[in-house]
């Protein structure tokens, strides 16, 4: 079983999950295996090692765990997080950890192995962006989960170990660092401004233009001012809504055309980059309704992460988002 | 002429350094030049190259910018800060952007390219050590630098470029993320228990010991509780101070010998793993003096950061610390 830990002094969150142990000799480097289509656990006709699904999309009919599907959901094969854990109770101690509450799935984006969230068509990426939300729509319902975050990655670079396209859904009991941060600026801004923070920021954007790549009515992606690496892209719906699962169609739709568009750009221009992808959604809780903006953040990882980066929390970027704005918004497609 | 930008939202710092400009075709993964040792720029005979020296320890004398060196410290050719800058005024917008002020300097940890913690004589380890220490003391007089940061990274998978051993250190406007965190965590501990939150982890560890991987009457070498990473170890001086720069002899003599069992004991285990090494130091000012407690945190690099980890702050780690300090304490050297 896993276990929740938090770091006595920055407050910060590990699981440790000893499931999933390696012994020392273990850790050699190892490339992300180049599966044959016939070996991969995700690939059609694999159902049955792959897992029994939560959901699945088919669009041809056919049976639960059997092919015909396009998208499939099922649970992680070694759990960080399980919703049959209890959090327990945390020990007077310095130290503290709890159960390892939480969910931890899987999105087999595609039926084909070599799919990408460029190649794919607009109808294709809408239907991953729909599949996570009809996930997270289930997800909330247990009350004891706070907060979720879906993870997409790319290549072995960006900690992937399997190349079929698929993403991660993990549903937490707290709420990450991540999203905590950034929903503490989203409340400051709010009760400083009187204004959502992400929309202040797509109009900043829209009106500047140098980082902008592309943009429409419904949404919009762009490189961020701040970018922690090279061609670090946000894609962001213009509709203000905090939490994903409460997005409506035109929204989703908005959102995959700007990512299927920017990551076409992404992979032609960088040639197949690794990197992770994330979803931002909001923390469970009706203080955040009028402050967050669920988007995206796409991270290229084309140089390690430094330490510096991790764990100080200075990235150092060599390549301003201007210029990486520039080059990918004049990529011919 | 590089720049810090702020996230306008989690208020986190970039440095865009645009003199290390690369264009896309640039960022295929390299691998780390396993360069000649008469090819390497921070080898003895190349200080021509290296750049001229900010401090040199020279046992046997010899003149400055020439050979006979043991530790050396020369400005970071392609600095990403400039004591020469100026931070400027911060325009009203939401995109906010200051000069890169700050320092950047290489230490050459070794006149022996081939030399790394596990291996160097604990009078090495306390060399480096000790010019670390006359660095910060020299760039604290600068009122305009406020917080310091040390890192140490270790081959190609921790983003070092390098073979031969150096570390960076940097001087910062601001107090980097990961050093606020921590500073604010301690100030909470110290109001709520009128203590070090570091010296109670200290006793802490020491009273558990599943932990410890060696300690003795000056310094503790331990496996954190929360570790991020497999086989993160921490090593902390017993001796409370809060700044690295005002760590006395014994302090660091201490923290040197720790230093030096582990890493043989972490080079031997994982055979020589790429790992990133960090200096935490108290920021400038005199509340944290009783709070802060500097420390260094040494990560493995065993597989790549995940986005998850990395840009969600939640990490997933297969080993449990306790498991980490079992292998690494029954090492036999």
């Amino acid at each position: 079983m896993s276990e929740l830990r938090r770091d006595p002094v920055t407050g910060h969150w590990v699981i440790i999950a000893p499931e999933r142990s390696r012994r020392p000799e273990d850790f050699a480097p190892q490339p992300v295996g180049a599966l044959d289509g016939d070996l991969c656990p995700f690939c059609e006709g694999q159902e049955a090692i792959a897992g029994r699904e939560l959901l699945a999309w088919r669009p041809h009919g056919g049976q639960p765990n059997g092919p015909g599907w396009r998208v499939r959901v099922i649970p992680n094969r070694e759990p960080a997080l399980r919703v049959e854990s209890t959090l327990g109770e945390a020990p007077a101690s310095l130290l503290q950890s709890w159960g390892g509450l939480g969910a931890h799935e899987v999105v087999i984006e595609s039926a084909d192995h070599r799919a990408t969230l460029g190649k794919m068509s607009v109808d294709e990426v809408w239907r991953v962006l729909w599949t996570w939300r009809e996930r997270l729509r289930d997800l909330r319902r247990d009350t004891r989960l706070k907060s979720f975050l879906i993870v997409k990655n790319v290549g072995a670079a960006a900690g992937a170990t399997l190349d079929h396209p698929h993403s991660q859904i993990l549903a937490l009991p707290f709420p990450p660092p991540s999203i905590e941060r950034e929903s503490k600026g989203a409340q400051d801004y709010l009760t400083r401004h009187a204004r959502c923070v992400y929309c202040a920021l797509v109009a900043e954007e829209i009106a500047d233009d140098r980082r902008v790549i592309s943009s429409d009515g419904g949404a919009v992606a762009f490189a961020p001012y701040a970018s922690r690496v090279p061609f670090e892209v946000w894609v962001i719906s213009r509709a203000h809504d905090a939490s994903f699962d409460e997005a409506g169609d035109d929204s989703l739709r908005a959102v995959a055309e700007r990512l299927n568009d920017v990551m076409s750009r992404l992979e032609a221009t960088l040639v197949s980059p690794a990197y992770s992808l994330l979803l931002h959604t909001s923390p469970i809780g009706e203080s955040h309704r009028a402050s967050y903006h669920w988007h995206l953040e796409i991270v290229p990882r084309l140089t390690p992460v430094s330490g510096l980066a991790w764990e100080g929390g200075v990235a150092i970027n060599p390549v301003p988002p201007e210029e990486a704005a520039q080059v990918l918004r004049t990529h011919d497609l």
